[in-house]
């Protein structure tokens, strides 16, 4: 076949604070042919996830630092064009660590067949992608919510907080969001179905959490980090189980994070802070997808995607992310 | 029988900082007569504990604050005077919640019968007492190390931490500890057995932990807080645990305290920190005491005491905790 051109979004500086435009290099050149085992996919949708600011950072995390000249790193989904596997054929929709292009030409073993008939191709980035399952793992393994119990939950209106409530509420918690804003706390609420949500550009956090939370806080779903985990903190139950799943306040901070100053409430409260990281629980996404393909299916979840078209606005379109302009699962339509 | 003339330590004032010693009252008065179910208990040693600090503090923690006025909590040993409970008789030895006072005049529930045969009275202060209570929970119950794993231990020549690091040798784990100075460090060596001892005064904690755990930490049983749990956190291995059983850097603290800036490391290595208050495990008291007297009595344990003389220093000995001038378990001989 003749190979497409592929437009590509590489990694060219070491970002200081928020990303800029041009921390990475934009490349138009012919897709490279499948090799044995290789499919080459035509990019459709990518993720876009608070985590990519953490792959620009130089030194090892929980994955490889993207180097300086590769490829900007992202979750996607597409159409197989060509498979050198038989794992795929022609025509195939996959899911997988596409990276920031508009082909891709990937080893077959990382991409996962997915159905479009089942739901939109966006959903595979929402609730039934990575997304679904960071909330999922990160909620029912780490914070181990038990019916009943008060369960907070901070960027409730993001992709994964809001995925991530709706569960704890399906298991039978009360559920409490924090999001920035009212037009965000009344999507939290009407759409999502928590049953409250507290505007932490409003004013006290901490004196709309003890009004929201009277009987303290079970569990806390922390995505922001900073001084809302410091104020979740300060009213945790015994036991309570504080689940670090992200800490977006603090990834374009240039100045040292803030550490939790109350973090010695894990001991008077002899509690639990523990992180997750949605990759160790590859081998139990199938169980997830089916619980929430459930979920979705009797109307108990709703997934909500936002949608933003052209890979050329990639840079602006990631920082959405960190305005905090966007609501529920940030998409980039390719 | 004649009352004997009780000299109690009362709060006065809410401490600043480091208490001083009119943040006490000192008081002689008439011990009180024991009524039904109570003992009159002859109070022979205290336990001097960095936790004393925070229960000066005011509001609750894990117990209820200790009212101005009232009686000075702490651990204490004593020998039972009259008894007005089927629990003892006059001549029996007793622990328990005495407060700093001479004669404390107690529920006989609230009082554990010891056997001074078995161990001299000030060890069932220290391994065989709520220390070692503490550390044997702590380390086994929330650190769960392996045979094999790196333990990291600060306060480690302290009462705590060197129960916790001989426990977590006798386990089978490689155990560094971390001392002030090098007499201390010489301690946590030779006399404990730890692998290696780091002296957080010698200069850089981060260099000097990379060198002694060469494959990164599995356990981090922290006593001390700020610099030293941060330098800790940035080498934990995946699936660390990091038990909260102190923070005495912390205490005396007059600004905020400092939480560790770093803390997303748990993220990055799906870790968990955890804190523990020994009073949750009292049911099993028995099971830790019948372990921990067996491995002093078979020498695969050291428990060192060092003893104060005279209920009138408490104020300057309890200090003594704060200044790094102590060496194992402090004591007061009433």
């Amino acid at each position: 076949m003749n190979l497409p051109i592929n437009r590509q979004f590489r990694l060219a500086a070491r970002p200081v604070g928020l990303p800029k435009r041009n921390d990475w290099s934009f490349v138009e050149e012919p897709a490279r042919a499948p090799a044995d085992g290789e499919c080459l996919v035509a990019v459709e949708y990518l993720s876009m996830d608070p985590a990519m600011r953490g792959w620009m950072n130089p030194g090892p995390s929980y994955l490889p630092e993207i180097p300086l000249g590769g490829l900007m790193r992202a979750g996607g989904v597409g159409r197989v064009l060509e498979s050198k596997s038989p794992a795929f054929t022609a025509g195939d929709y996959v899911s997988g660590s596409l990276g920031v292009q508009s082909f891709a030409t990937i080893t077959a073993s990382g991409c996962t067949k997915i159905d479009p008939a089942i739901a939109p191709l966006p959903v595979y980035l929402g609730a039934l992608g990575m997304t679904g399952m960071t909330a999922y793992f990160a909620l029912l393994e780490i914070g181990q919510p038990k019916a009943g119990e008060t369960v907070v939950v901070s960027g409730a209106a993001g992709a994964v907080g809001s995925v991530a409530g709706q569960i704890a509420k399906i298991k039978g918690c009360r559920v409490i969001g924090i999001a920035g804003g009212a037009e965000k706390c009344r999507t939290v609420m009407e759409d999502y179905g928590f049953d409250a949500c507290i505007d932490y550009k409003a004013g006290d956090i901490r004196a709309a959490l003890k009004a929201a939370c009277p009987t303290g806080i079970d569990v806390y779903f922390d995505n922001v980090g900073g001084d809302i985990l410091e104020a979740c903190l300060g009213q945790i139950n015994l036991h309570a189980r504080i689940v670090l799943c992200g800490g977006i306040s603090q990834y374009n901070s240039t100045t040292p994070p803030k550490g939790p100053a109350n973090y010695m409430m894990l001991t008077i409260k002899r509690a639990r802070m523990e992180g997750m990281i949605v990759f160790d629980y590859t081998a139990r996404y199938p169980e997830a997808a089916r619980d929430i393909a459930g979920w979705l299916a009797a109307g108990k979840m709703k997934s909500r995607q936002q949608i933003v078209e052209g890979i050329e606005t990639f840079p602006e379109t990631m920082l959405k992310l960190f305005s905090g302009e966007n609501n529920g699962k940030l998409v980039l339509k390719v």
